[in-house]
């Protein structure tokens, strides 16, 4: 076999990529084009069994770990050495698209089928994942097995969880059969992780580059945000009202005002608000909200939180209510391995490909490996930044420029 | 008989009104001390047939129109004369209290009670009623009844109502047997109107008065407003959204400005908000929320909307967003008459009770009333401006001011 260092020898096709996407996206399809593959379902079972069959064909052996995560191997010259990993989820959300997850797991399907062809020889094995339940629609929270594999989620607290339905992940996992035995902290045991994945975001297609260099995931912060007033009827004077409502507002307009204050893309976001008692001439005694934090550095996350709850105190203060903000959920900022981050710019310069280095914004398995193992990210864009919706695109010239440089820095890093 | 020109000889009593609300109260009362005799339900019915027989024992006829507003009338010296009318309503919330509505009405039997005790006769006849659903809370709009007989409302619309649970208006009033067949529009035929009510709001008892003159009800306006903004990703920059519920906080601090800034009590109620698509980490497309209005003057009411529309439209403007402002419902400004004002206050002063001129926030039949005969009102505090809940109550001593004002004021337009 040849031990391919330049990958430009190996044939790999972005028709071919671009075949298996649709072939795929077929599997639980709307009809509105997009996907409904909740993981999980019967549309779970049905496509992972397709991704074990081309796999297999390709002479790789597939095992399943108790929390049903997928690992392809595919054997290296030096049997000694921990495995170069790669993949995504192949799960989607209920309205979801045809690309997100999905590319990263089929593009590393395609890099196994071009060795295969080329009868190509890595030093390290190669390793693809199918991560399971990276959505987080169907049981919550999102990143479920590669969180769970990286030792952040216990085993059996996953395997207890309950979807809408009352339906447990345990008993799901085993009904689609899908539930392996292997210990899924295995996982942690690679030299490398590099997941390719749509951007989400439109900062790529405004900019007209194909490939993001994913540098390191934001920080993130979320809360829960319970502002207590008194209620009132609309007819009764404004002097001595004590609106929760328009102290929520209040706040919630200086929480954007923090944000764009504290530098280094700091982001905030208000998704969910909900009014109590709820009726046109009451005037609100309870509001509560949630906040998402985003930011480049820890020291940023720390000034919005700052800013956040003196905003809320001064109001609270101000208009003699109560604001209560607790936190719902941290995330630490997680810098990606440097050796693999320039992996990935190298191909990407290699291959003659406009890039630019930046973070995720957005959780994603290779979020939660970087804890464990070294790890990167590659993005491509996405048309409009839109995701999580049927409607999300891409061109297949995108498919392929992230094809090439998954390739080229897993070969990179495999025959380092 | 007596023609009792100085209702003092007549034996009105603050005890025999406070046992009548208490036992009243039973009907349909609660585990907490409230009630719950929402419209047309069996206790609804219950307490219409308490009320009959108690008018039917002073001698007094009842009548019912076609959409359930009982009409107890008492006659007069001079059977030409168009009958003085009084009362309020009988129905609750569905977590009520004791005393909205239902004083007005017993304080009217009381009245009518303590005249046929005194064998005193008055000039004109005497006119009790209960309005049929003035809460709204089963059947919405409210001050149906009332609305009805002032020809506001189409009868076979009111009719045609139904409740949550799908039940017909007309078909549950004749189920509770008091679907009666007089032209509700009979009851536009009356020399005056004068409704007894508690404040619903903190301002009498803050300032130690025992009685509120109604002058008039304030003019309203209520609008809903829709921000259309773009979804995206909370992990997107913050540069480039387009938060539809950062631009809606922002509008809704303005509409406090706006309402604060408008002079003559001005008052402005934000009261429901619902944000899509309701993620937490999705920037929010779309907001819904309602605003109530309300105003001294037309002027004022106008002055608002000005500046609601203007803020809406520099907001869209300045982020790209869509706002419209698209009205809900809308009541003018409706002055009391001035000769029943002026007896409510002569009666007041003369007897000796703390009280103050004012306006109403809020609807009440007699605001519908004042649109076709001459009309006012006579309010008495309630604990901490508590209503439309279990816990409102009031003093037998401000119940008792209520009724002396009512009595006497309800005398001098009968004796006129």
């Amino acid at each position: 076999m040849t031990r391919p260092r330049d990958m430009r020898n190996v044939p790999l096709s972005g028709a071919r990529l671009w075949a298996d996407l649709m072939a795929v996206a077929k599997i639980g399809g709307t009809a509105k084009g997009g996907c409904n593959r909740q993981t999980l379902t019967d549309e779970d079972g049905r496509v992972r069994h397709w991704l074990a069959d081309q796999a297999r064909a390709l002479g790789c052996t597939v095992t399943v770990d108790r929390l049903g995560n997928m690992a392809i191997r595919r054997e290296g010259r030096d049997a000694a050495r921990k495995p170069v990993a790669f993949g995504s989820h192949l799960d989607t959300q209920p309205t979801g698209g045809k690309f997100d997850g999905i590319l990263g797991v089929l593009a590393g399907l395609e890099l196994l089928r071009a060795l295969h062809e080329a009868g190509a020889e890595t030093e390290a094995p190669l390793l693809l994942v199918n991560w399971t339940n990276e959505e987080g629609a169907r049981f919550s929270p999102p990143m479920m097995g590669s969180g769970g594999a990286m030792g952040l989620f216990a085993e059996a607290e996953i395997l207890a969880k309950q979807d809408s339905a009352g339906a447990v992940f345990g008993a799901e996992l085993a009904r689609i059969g899908w539930q392996g035995e292997g210990d899924p902290r295995g996982l942690q045991d690679i030299a490398a992780y590099l997941e390719l994945h749509i951007e989400q975001g439109p900062l790529l297609e405004r900019e007209g580059a194909s490939i993001g260099v994913v540098t390191h995931a934001l920080a993130q912060r979320w809360y829960d945000v319970t502002v207590t007033g008194e209620e009132a009827h609309g007819g009764s004077l404004m002097a001595g009202r004590r609106d929760a409502l328009v102290a929520a507002s209040l706040l919630i307009a200086e929480i954007e005002r923090v944000a764009l204050a504290s530098g280094g893309n700091g982001r905030a976001t208000v998704g969910r608000l909900t009014v109590a008692p709820d009726s046109r001439n009451i005037v609100p005694a309870r509001v509560w909200f949630s906040v998402d934090t985003r930011h480049d550095d820890a020291a940023g996350i720390a000034t919005i939180e700052t800013g956040l709850r003196a905003a809320a105190a001064s109001l609270a203060a101000a208009r003699g209510i109560a604001i209560e903000v607790t936190e719902f959920w941290d995330s630490p900022l997680t810098p990606f391995d440097a050796a693999l981050v320039r992996h990935v710019e190298d191909a990407a310069k290699a291959r003659g490909l406009a890039y630019r280095r930046m973070p995720t914004g957005i959780g994603h398995d290779a979020v939660y490996v970087a804890r464990k193992a070294p790890a990167a990210m590659i993005f491509v864009p996405c048309h409009g930044g839109v995701s999580h919706n049927e409607a999300e695109s891409i061109t297949p010239e995108w498919a392929e420029a992230g094809l090439l440089v998954l390739a080229d820095a897993v070969l990179a890093a495999a025959n380092a």
